[in-house]
């Protein structure tokens, strides 16, 4: 029932995405006269779905702390209760995303060893796709949790994206071992010696993720959301100047009509919706986030995400890299940078660290 | 001598940045004999120069804490102290960022109720122009930094982009008051109350800067040289998107060369060389860090920033707003703002505060 079109981009996004799959089944939360009537439409969708009737649901406003105080019954909650209960692998919406978290984490719980969730989000690359997170689940992350991120987010690419051994970064305002604040400094630390089954590279810059210089791109998830919107915003503002361009007079509209079929290839590369789906990773079950304003062709996309993550071996990646972590790491290596940690870090050239 | 290019970019710059000036005279710190070669060449900036030799200059790699020990009698310290000297308004520098940095704080010092410096970056958008900062002179910042920072952007676009009354908004990953870590909630807190010379909007999200929600987008160092970056990023991402695509075959080609001059109106509309020169604000002095690959244009727009400053009362108008603000906020209120700080924060609906 999520998302601005609820239904009528689901049913839809589950015909689409079964084009391209075989054996999944899906369970509809939701208003079973809505959905039937979009079922009806769409034989594709009709055959692998079964309608679980439910005539609550939660706003696209509501607060995270109310809904999950009244969500109860409602299609989010009862979608994500089926993983619980064994119905379903994985669950996919569109609705609320404060929701989706919270319900997510009091239904599911953060898995084994893990301490906190990530929203992982895909970006277009001059390479191909990198995974970029957290991308909003948090508002500050230390160093164990960037560490997490990693790890999770490598086991993501692998899974999603084919990766075989996927190349990970640190974003930093730097590429020197002294640059950033503590938290990146001693995440950089960890991760440099440990040995993990994916290649750390070390810290990044803003400038990489558009470059794919890396497959993850680790970050707190205030800086991870403020860059993934801010290239949102940027990507808007540039798609309305070529539009303004291309139609600003008769002779550029001629040149945009003879070049419209490359300028269309071109947008359907560049379309955010091709690579919509953000998992919340960390839980105890798979639930992807699609964009609210996604059409079937990004539901679609965030089906298959769920389904590629559902088909993988992401949780025992993660349990093992977090194993080898703690090989990798002892408790007294742990202790003496906690210690470090308490002492804060001196503002090294030019960039102090004010405390 | 700073910069991919030295001297054969400054000299032109210059040139072609008096030609819509009047009244402005130059000092060329370097190598007289490489500055005396590219004055030859161009009247209009041998007019308005006079050249102060030195042979020595300070390399784009060289880390700032050695540029301070050894760069005393450089190109780029010369240039900073003939402002401490009253022989310069301003510095101009297309040299390397942190030795600028780590130099000008060191000879210049902070202004009168000044905690940090901030880089400003004058950012394209849908109305025109907004500066965002930092973007770079620290990795982190607390809440009165930030507020700091607010009111030193505000006397920057008012002196540079011209805007009567600034509006300001502060960098969170969401628009609601609880939203965001303790830093931006306080400064929130401290410029929602404040009567302060621009209009205070609250929160913005990355989307609003390309937007042009507001004309100061206040965030710290890390967040904002991310965000910059990511741009910056993306900006060439499509750049290269657009020259594929219309390259792509030759209707494509065709397409591209009717529409050509429209495509080259835009591309001027969206250099980065037209906003270039970032102020470092907040110390006794004007310093402007041109970008270190900027032409001779991107040079000239830098210089016209340095003297839109010199000749705004940009200095006076941080005055007054520091001491309004210390009249809305009385020592008690302070002291308050202090405690709540130290208690941490609570973990706001599922955006958990990791402490």
């Amino acid at each position: 029932m999520g998302g601005d079109h609820g239904p009528s981009v689901v049913v839809p996004g589950v015909a689409q995405a079964v084009a391209g799959l075989s054996g999944v089944r899906f369970l509809l939360h939701g208003d079973e006269a809505l959905l039937n009537a979009e079922l009806a439409k769409s034989p594709a969708a009709r055959a692998v779905c079964e309608v679980r009737h439910t005539d609550k649901s939660i706003a696209m406003d509501e607060k995270p702390a109310q809904a999950m105080r009244r969500g109860k019954g409602s299609s989010l909650w009862n979608a994500v209760e089926a993983i619980r209960e064994g119905e379903a692998a994985a669950c996919v919406s569109a609705g609320n995303t404060g929701a989706l978290m919270a319900i997510s984490k009091l239904i599911l719980r953060m898995g084994a060893n893990l301490e906190r969730p990530a929203i992982v989000a895909s970006w277009p690359t001059l390479r191909g796709v990198s995974a970029v997170l957290d991308v909003g689940a948090n508002v500050e992350s230390d160093a164990d949790q960037l560490v997490e991120f990693a790890i999770m987010g490598a086991a993501f690419h692998h899974a999603v994206h084919g990766s075989e051994r996927p190349t990970v970064g640190l974003l930093n305002v730097g590429s020197e071992d002294q640059k950033g604040h503590e938290e990146v400094r001693e995440a950089h630390a960890i991760l440099k010696d440990a040995n993990l089954e994916f290649d750390y590279r070390g810290f990044v810059e803003g400038t990489d993720i558009a470059k794919g210089t890396v497959d993850v791109v680790v970050t707190d998830g205030f800086t991870g959301n403020v860059a993934l919107k801010t290239a949102e915003g940027l990507a808007r503002f540039f798609s309305n100047e070529i539009k303004t361009t291309l139609t600003s007079g008769p002779l550029a509209m001629l040149g945009a009509l003879i070049a419209s079929g490359a300028l269309k290839k071109m947008r359907r590369r560049l379309d955010p919706g091709r690579v919509n789906g953000g998992p919340l990773l960390g839980l105890n079950g798979i639930v992807v986030k699609s964009h609210g304003g996604a059409d079937a062709l990004g539901f679609a996309s965030a089906i298959r995400v769920a389904v590629d993550l559902a088909r993988s071996d992401f949780s025992a990646e993660i349990d093992r890299n977090l194993k080898r972590l703690t090989k990798t790491a002892p408790p007294a290596a742990q202790a003496d940078a906690d210690e470090s940690k308490a002492e804060g870090a001196s503002g090294a050239e030019g960039q102090g660290v004010s405390e």
